[in-house]
């Protein structure tokens, strides 16, 4: 991983200033890498012995850094990862321009390794992730947006990545079809865990005790799973509370803790991270057919520590 | 084209109905496909016989119409080819996502044709593409820019894309690198003579008589070389008028047609019109080692086509 860190480093270099500025801005706020240790875990666990892993796993987490920049934009963010968001400072111009570059970047470094498998994989991400975002955008502000809807969205807008940076891993090992597809099983049911987590602390106290802010989907009137169970299990009063809060965007002061006192009471918080877990458990199946390594056990860990954000 | 025109409209597709609803708008708002034509002549050109050629040509209009998205939105536009910008319709969140995901289609289609060389090629361009696009978010307003500063930044943001297009019809024909140089050379150059003719036109008459827009990138506060050239040439009142109108952003209601009459006195538009004659030239020169063809013959005339919108 320590290559993977030089890798983006080097590879977020540029002659025009503000593309380093920006970009140093995100990279150096300490994401958790997660996505990049998918590609050489699996890499590695495939026996994988050449170089192009690295490569591929600084892609992945460019295309993820030039999702967040954009996501940015779409969202009006002012925060990320806890630092003022990129366009608070340099503005929405530059975040949408450099997320461009960090794509250019990322695809300039795939056609490196010359894997034509890991092109393919990941090419096909970038669209379906394109996809889920618009798909989110069209669905914001729904309250009546189903389990399954938001479900297809996160599939497209995280689990798709986590997909691709599992699957190219086995595909730059070139190891067999039936290898790849478990990587391809593991990384998105594993993505879809983690943005069930995400989602469920975003109303929980645990991510105010780890200094992160609360209720950001709630005021960017997001439809997430903790918000479609309670909706569906409230009675009248309460969804035309959910239409005010997140359709109609009419927000006062002590909304949020009522919402959030409105998903304990429904359990919409643990129901959540129930499904959570049970994506995470398809995720560590998916790995049975690998023989034991550390690096089959960094990936298991990858599972826990993503579910255990929630407690 | 007829086939290039059938790929880019099945490849603009997606369940997502926002998606094929915004590209559409813009799709079919009739470009001059100036650069997937140059993918298409170059390689037939080249006597390339497959059909990969018009992936490439669909691919390389993606790339523009995700650049001419996230332009308008970070150019603030409300106009895009004689329509409203899709920013004004869907928002600029649709912009930003729906570009993204033309960009994915793209680098799809291209991985499509197996050609590892057509895919170093416009990752590259991608890259530079958005570095140039940073680069005049940078100089943006600043009104000492250079003619060198300003010229690096047409080099980026419109010669590259056009000087991939070209070279990837050689690329995709396995010709030899003389050939891939030269139409590379050429798509360069194409490129810098539109954009400086462009440039030109937005203060010319011209482009009223042909209904669209004068003056965008005046009230943008955009730094092109007809302001460059009448700055450098005017005297402290008028450089004052041009950091007010550019630089501070405060304008008028006449200072647009001041600002054309200030242009036309220092002779700007004739002399940027004269640099676009010199690389309209460089361009022709480089099909030089081609035999003659009709193939080459339509790129000789898209050299024509460009300088004399002028007139």
């Amino acid at each position: 991983m320590a290559r993977v860190n030089e890798a983006i480093l080097a590879r977020a270099h540029s002659d025009v200033e503000m593309i380093p500025d920006v970009a140093h801005h995100l990279i150096d706020s300490g994401g958790k890498r997660l996505r990049p240790m998918l590609t050489v875990a699996a890499a590695q666990m495939c026996g994988y012995r050449g170089d192009h892993h690295i490569k591929l796993a600084a892609a992945v987490e460019f295309m993820h850094t030039a999702t967040l920049l954009h996501d940015d934009v779409v969202d009006e963010s002012e925060l990320r990862r806890g630092k003022k968001a990129a366009r608070m400072l340099w503005g929405n111009q530059a975040s949408v321009l450099v997320g461009d570059y960090l794509l250019g970047q990322a695809f300039k470094m795939m056609v490196e390794t010359r894997s034509l498998d890991a092109l393919r994989i990941l090419s096909h991400a970038a669209a379906v992730i394109a996809e889920g975002e618009v798909l989110q955008l069209a669905a914001q502000k729904d309250t009546s947006t189903t389990e399954d809807a938001y479900l297809r969205i996160i599939d497209a807008k995280t689990a798709a990545l986590f997909s691709a940076a599992g699957e190219v891993g086995a595909a730059i090992a070139e190891h067999p079809r039936a290898e790849q597809q478990a990587l391809q099983s593991y990384g998105r049911n594993l993505g879809l865990a983690f943005q069930l987590i995400d989602d469920a602390l975003d109303y929980s106290g645990k991510q105010a005790l780890l200094g992160k802010s609360v209720g950001d989907d709630f005021r960017e009137g997001k439809i997430t799973l903790p918000v479609v169970l309670a909706y569906r299990r409230g009675d009248e009063e309460e969804r035309a509370f959910w239409a005010r809060v997140l359709q109609d965007g009419q927000q006062a002061e002590d909304d949020l803790p009522h919402a959030i006192s409105l998903i304990e009471t429904h359990g919409a918080i643990d129901d959540t991270i129930e499904r959570a877990r049970h994506y995470g458990a398809i995720a560590r199946e998916a790995l049975a057919i690998f023989p034991d390594s550390d690096h089959k056990h960094a990936l298991v860990k990858a599972v826990d520590f993503c579910i255990d954000r929630a407690y």
